[in-house]
């Protein structure tokens, strides 16, 4: 069952030789989430350890995150909460930043968007150094949020981002790796 | 029912006075989104004319119409199609500019993210004058898509956003109006 879905997620997901740049094999999950059968499997997958632990919300990491959160969110009968780039959320925010190869970046989170202890799940497509998974962990926690587990479709394993994640004492939920990258 | 629900989104959405400039209100779906019964009614209630209708994808326009959109899809088991900004797909893709009040922007599908003749549900947040709908119904159209009809929890009917969808043969569907805006 694992390793037929594994299977399936393989040919699903769609490999890009040399994108964004040289020597880089881009992972493109559209063609998962395009794929009726697989998508839904994805998400039941990564749902399902979670399934009845009182789940309050699912924090998507925008924007691939969104489309997995959301119905995660609805699976789990939770709410949802977008972790967002700088200057998209309307009212008072939180701010982290952490660092790009080139440069660094922002994610914010609304200061009401989850109270002191509710049970938050944290999604994206996929985990490669952690530094965006790193940045939103840090701005649930301001919130005082309880981080049950990070959930991802994809793991780089090479890049450590899932063990940083666990570093900081938060369960990591994958369905495939890709080994290399 | 109808107006229960109406009246359970009318709360959960948050209105912000003068945002983004002076004499508008915004109209913030995080709120709703963040409240696990609101979020999963409206969900359902979106889904509700399609379930059995043979979607075979959700077309959820970015960032907000993905949040919508993956659980649409997911309740619908059908696939997801991300309807981005410019740039933010990795392969072949056509792309559609639309107006903005000062200037134009444009979205982007990827080239192979429907077949023709397969039945999709547009997806988005909020219509308001239509310019996002609209280009995304002609990325879809071009792709030779069959949109079966476009949902929206929000409607500003002042603005004339569902009427143009409208025009072009395709049923809208949207929970709460909001008039004066």
């Amino acid at each position: 069952m694992e390793n037929t879905l594994r299977t399936q997620l393989q040919s699903a997901i769609r490999s890009i030789p040399d994108y964004p740049k040289k020597g880089v094999i881009f992972r493109d999950v559209t063609t998962l989430f395009g794929d009726a059968d697989a998508f839904s499997r994805s998400v039941d997958a990564l749902v399902e350890p979670f399934v009845d632990k009182g789940i309050t919300q699912v924090a998507g990491i925008e924007a691939r995150g969104f489309i997995l959160g959301g119905a995660m969110a609805h699976r789990l009968s939770s709410g949802f909460v977008p972790v967002r780039k700088p200057g998209k959320l309307p009212r008072d925010t939180i701010s982290v930043s952490y660092e790009l190869e080139y440069g660094e970046d922002r994610l914010e989170l609304h200061k009401d968007a989850v109270e002191p202890g509710q049970k938050v799940l944290l999604v994206d497509d996929l985990i490669a150094t952690g530094g965006t998974a790193e940045a939103a962990i840090k701005l649930l926690r301001q919130l005082n949020a309880d981080i049950v587990a990070a959930c991802f479709i994809i793991d780089l394993p090479d890049l450590g981002g899932a063990d940083l994640v666990k570093s900081f004492g938060i369960p990591v939920q994958t369905l495939i790796e890709f080994e290399g990258d």
